[in-house]
């Protein structure tokens, strides 16, 4: 077994991705700056895990002030904040694990200094708890939606790498594998990053998920051959009335899917879903840069000058999504009204 | 200008696309089996490429033989036009090439060995300059379906390379932008082997057509964007119904294509219409290697052990198809009935 994130005594180990598959590297994060890097370079990565990494970066920049009034205190936080926030954009879990660190320190302002540095880590170490627990709950209501005998299309990487543990859209599926369903997984190797040939067929290689690694490209055919029964995957942001952030290729793969019939699934904990948007065209759209797309692992493919669009994710609308499944269970249509109790 | 196949007294030059973009290296191919390993490691490519490359690989293969009767000099015929077409199932013009300098062989089955040698290396040298002036005529009608300003998707490549000269698909594009519209070209990269961002881009950046690179997977979201107004692919082969096998992803960019209400259109020399097969379930499809998927220029991007699935191509069907370019015009639906016309 792996830990995506681990808290140590006085700083975060986390296992830098940009490695895998080839090497499982470990590397002890001691700053904010660490921390930041760390999320923009994609060495800790997924909606999920890049909330609690920021989490502890706010407390890892705060652990060595010494303001003497809480409102320089406070002018701190915010700086620190803002700028973890920065790292990316898109995932709105990153911003709300920064908030629930702020708007815990704020309720104790009372407090003094060192008494509220460990309230900030504390809050951290919650939030970790918790997506944990909520992987996991998503990974068993998630059995509901999984037929006995299911092959599965999903992007990106979802696993206990993106997360805490278990993962989201890949705790579904390796709930279901433990579970004795007989499950099959197309993973779509997910350019540029490859998320899910680098990522994704790592996780189930270790937890025996049988499954095979096709291009993006390939998942209208495989469609069209009957060989797909479902398309799961995560979320990065979805907003109150349902349209979904996810990995760039998401949307081909939900209008795939409706042209073929086939249920189209968003797994996801709440903490992914942004209630002060109400609509996907809110949502900011990372675009990268080019030579995630002219370069792999250094070597060049691509003409010298040539010119890129990289925007790392797209947004599926509401109308696509068969059912979100949740830590607090699967979530059908309407899911304006649905969210608005769900997160009340 | 770069020539993708060149007769040159005694043996064929290409350019051997898998050093592109990087280098252009030029390899000179004396026997047929040195043309069969050019074909199927892909050195050249290209549906009428490989049946140019064939044809003559045909002839080389018999330029050396003394058979004493006209039978067992076509034994020979046959045993190596059976070879040639073993290195590459899915295009037709391969073997319709090789059917192309047989025919004439057996139409001049009294003459001398020698004139029947210098025979195949003049149906093979007619093949070649024929596809250029189908790929100049495929751009010249090509006008018709390009408007004055256009965003343009295309997959793969179909340009000079793939062809004698001019190409199919980029030759509407290219001489639409020679016509002084306003094109600009989304370029798909094309996994696994990025003919799009190593070869496309690199014949787009030699006309000066505006282009940018995605990877698939971002073409449903350019369409949801408004970013394409047509789609133009080339075709490895046609069925007598108008289905077409081409490069994988050309089906879902399709089924893409519908849901957005975006014209698809199919560029190819009549060649590439197979007659004796009716519909595209007919179609050998070509599986390739996995290291195409886990390699990249010999770098794995994915875990040891790690099973691919790689079909080189897939079949969209004729009703997603707005219009077929050929060198004899624009051909839209019913066309079943257009083709039998066409091809009497």
């Amino acid at each position: 077994m792996f830990k995506s994130i681990e808290w140590t005594d006085n700083h975060i180990r986390i296992l830098d991705q940009t490695y895998l598959p080839g090497k499982e590297v470990y590397v002890d994060l001691y700053t904010e700056g660490q921390i930041w890097e760390a999320i923009k370079k994609l060495r800790v990565r997924g909606a999920p895990a890049i909330g609690i990494a920021g989490a502890y970066g706010l407390y890892l920049g705060i652990s060595d002030i010494s303001s003497p009034t809480f409102s320089s205190f406070w002018a701190e936080v915010q700086r620190i904040s803002d700028y973890l926030n920065s790292s990316r954009p898109t995932a709105v879990n990153l911003s709300w694990a920064l908030e629930r660190v702020k708007n815990t320190l704020f309720a104790h302002k009372e407090e003094p200094l060192e008494k509220l540095k460990e309230i900030a880590l504390k809050t951290a170490i919650t939030i970790h708890d918790e997506d944990r627990r909520m992987c996991k709950q998503i990974g068993v209501h998630g059995l509901d939606i999984i037929p006995q005998k299911a092959q599965i299309l999903t992007h990106c990487n979802t696993g206990g790498l993106a997360t805490s543990e278990y993962g989201t859209a890949l705790s579904v599926i390796t709930h279901a594998h433990q579970s004795s369903k007989d499950v099959h997984v197309w993973v779509d190797e997910t350019r540029p990053l490859l998320q899910g040939s680098r990522l994704t067929a790592w996780e189930l290689q270790k937890a025996e998920v049988p499954a095979h690694i096709v291009t993006d490209s390939m998942a209208g055919w495989l469609m069209q051959q009957g060989k797909v029964d479902l398309v799961i995957v995560g979320a990065d942001r979805v907003t109150a009335n349902g349209d979904t952030a996810n990995k760039i290729g998401t949307y081909s793969l939900a209008v795939l899917a409706k042209a073929h019939n086939i249920p189209f699934y968003v797994a996801l904990p709440s903490s992914t879903i942004d209630m002060n948007l109400e609509k996907g065209a809110d949502i900011p759209i990372e675009e990268r840069g080019a030579e995630e797309i002219t370069q792999i692992k250094q070597q060049v493919i691509a003409p010298k000058k040539a010119t890129v669009y990289n925007p790392a994710f797209d947004v599926t609308p509401n109308e696509l999504v068969t059912a979100f499944i949740t830590e607090k269970g699967v979530i059908t249509p309407n899911y304006s009204v649905k969210f608005s109790e769900l997160m009340s």
